[in-house]
């Protein structure tokens, strides 16, 4: 069965995990008279793809003939590595199964064309929900044309993430902090506003694992100087930019700092996703305050919502998860996936309209 | 296996659902040599006790030297009902196993101790936690002298209510209202601000199954005024008490419908809850609005949260679903339990100190 080895396809592709970072996660099956030749992937950024990845396992020999099943269209361009196509058509490959074409602009069916210029039999459209889902982030950046917005936050039963005073107010246990941990790996940046940047001082880091391309930390900012003496700017653990309204003498001093950039101009969220598109950075992560995230919600600049509940309340003075600025209408959401993590509960959301 | 016998008896108490009312849930069994001879339980309030109702299924010789297993302590009073444990002693009964020591000060262990003086061999403490699962509300109201109160709201993912114009925004779906109506069922007084009033015009009234004793209506109001119109006064379909901080010339009018009570005084959760320790109402489920949550909270008059959440966001000018008045710390609950409701979610949350 086609989809067997599809399946086969993308249970290998999750093995990069997070490590293609701006790339897809691909997998990829070679098949010849019903047997299975190779399992392959696409295993860290700037790697092998999938395709060269299985065919340097088998002979020529083998090759010839053989049905290759990827996850994504092959490339066709010369990238960090020569075209799959290519590769794929001088290896005698017979048949390509593909889960679904590739959104980048840069292949965006070139790869299928080639195949087919060269006499390659191609099927597409194999469990291509399931391909999708493999890269929502990836495929949402290209398709869209702005990357994947996430607002994630730390919540009470009725709704509040601090209490009125401005002092950090640790609402969540232990496996949420980890499960969050996890979330912020899956991102390219990571953004704040200025009173979590002074209140909470976070370093925004991954900490349960080495990433090569961690998050990129943005903050939104009046000016730069409150960012002087917080570890954002100190830790050199990871790029971070400093989105300031208005330029200041510690912008120069800043920018002399390692993996600090200092940009000024109007951040609202569309400006904001806007650079993320010119970054390349795919997937973003708003972790707060509650009036960025008003911001972002009115947008309409999200697609998913992740939010750990902790089972108590802080009342009626507490600060709303999100306040301020106002939406036109209400947005919608899918249903949300639950999870238990303790004595917290995880809510999960999708936008409706997002794929 | 004693814990078998009191397991059927708890079975059987739950066979009667709300109509006890004020009365606890009761079941018994009747046992003799290892064989069960008769199984009951209190039907409605101011039916039979389950003591008479396995009794009345035996003969007296039946009866005589057999084991009794009742999940609450028998009464000792002449109530609606003569009581219990003399009808176990004239019976000649054994052995009588209790789930637990009943926490109305008319019992409150007289019953077993009567039992013991009248050589009735007595075992007390046969699986108490899930005796006293049964009656919660009962339990809660005698042990604490308060009622038990539920915070119930329907909000959305960012913990909005409503949007900020003065109408009445439906978040949650149809499994939420039929829960809700469950939840409100088991209630026997509703609370709601003069907002919710104004806005909602609620009836207030449990619409899935016919009620003998519905929950009474409670409305906190400045004045009697703002209640003319509305439903709750005009539709005589459970008793509705308006709480009112000012008199006014409406108050007698008012006092003329049948079913409507017009209360004049200063309002504070801790009064209306001082008004269901004195109308014997043993549990008190606020419906809203955000105002009235927050003094509730605030004054820590609060044993279980209850929210249905819906898959929309309102955003940052969205009424939150607590908002006012300030705790002093905040206050903690257990491990929330979650229901999925369609697209909604339910999360019920009991207080942490609360037993």
């Amino acid at each position: 069965m086609l989809t067997d080895f599809m399946q086969m396809a993308i249970d290998q592709a999750k093995l990069a995990g997070v490590a293609t970072y701006q790339n897809p996660q691909v997998g990829a099956v070679l098949v010849k008279d019903g047997h299975v030749l190779a399992q392959g992937y696409h295993h860290y950024f700037g790697g092998d793809h999938a395709e060269v990845d299985v065919l340097r396992q088998v002979t020529p020999e083998q090759a010839r003939g053989a049905t290759l099943f990827v996850t994504l269209e092959p490339c066709s361009h010369y990238g960090k590595t020569p075209p799959c196509s290519a590769r794929i058509v001088a290896a005698g490959i017979r048949q390509v199964v593909i889960g679904q074409l590739d959104p980048h602009p840069i292949v965006g069916g070139k790869g299928r064309q080639y195949l087919l210029n060269h006499g390659v039999d191609v099927v597409t459209g194999c469990l291509t929900d399931k391909v999708r889902a493999l890269n929502p982030h990836y495929n949402h950046f290209y398709v869209q044309q702005r990357p994947w917005i996430t607002l994630k936050m730390a919540i009470t039963l009725d709704g509040k993430i601090n209490t009125e005073t401005p002092t950090r107010t640790l609402v969540s246990n232990h496996a949420s902090y980890i499960d969050s941990q996890c979330l912020r790996s899956q991102f390219q940046a990571i953004l704040i506003g200025e009173r979590t940047l002074t209140i909470d001082d976070p370093q925004l880091t991954v900490r349960l694992t080495a990433m090569v391309q961690p998050p990129v930390r943005l903050v939104v900012l009046n000016t730069s100087t409150v960012a002087l003496n917080h570890r954002l700017v100190q830790d050199g653990q990871a790029p971070t930019w400093l989105l300031c309204r208005q330029a200041a003498a510690s912008d120069d001093q800043l920018r002399n700092s390692p993996n600090v950039h200092v940009l000024i101009g109007n951040w609202t969220p569309a400006a904001i996703s806007q650079l993320c598109v010119e970054q390349g950075w795919q997937s973003l992560l708003v972790e707060g305050g509650a009036h960025l995230q008003a911001e972002f919600v009115a947008a309409e600049l999200i697609d998913e919502w992740v939010s750990y509940i902790a089972p108590m309340m802080i009342g009626g003075t507490g600060l709303p998860a999100v306040t301020g600025a106002a939406v036109m209408t209400p947005l919608t959401f899918e249903q949300p996936t639950v999870t238990c993590l303790g004595t917290n509960i995880r809510l999960r959301a999708v936008r409706k309209e997002v794929k």
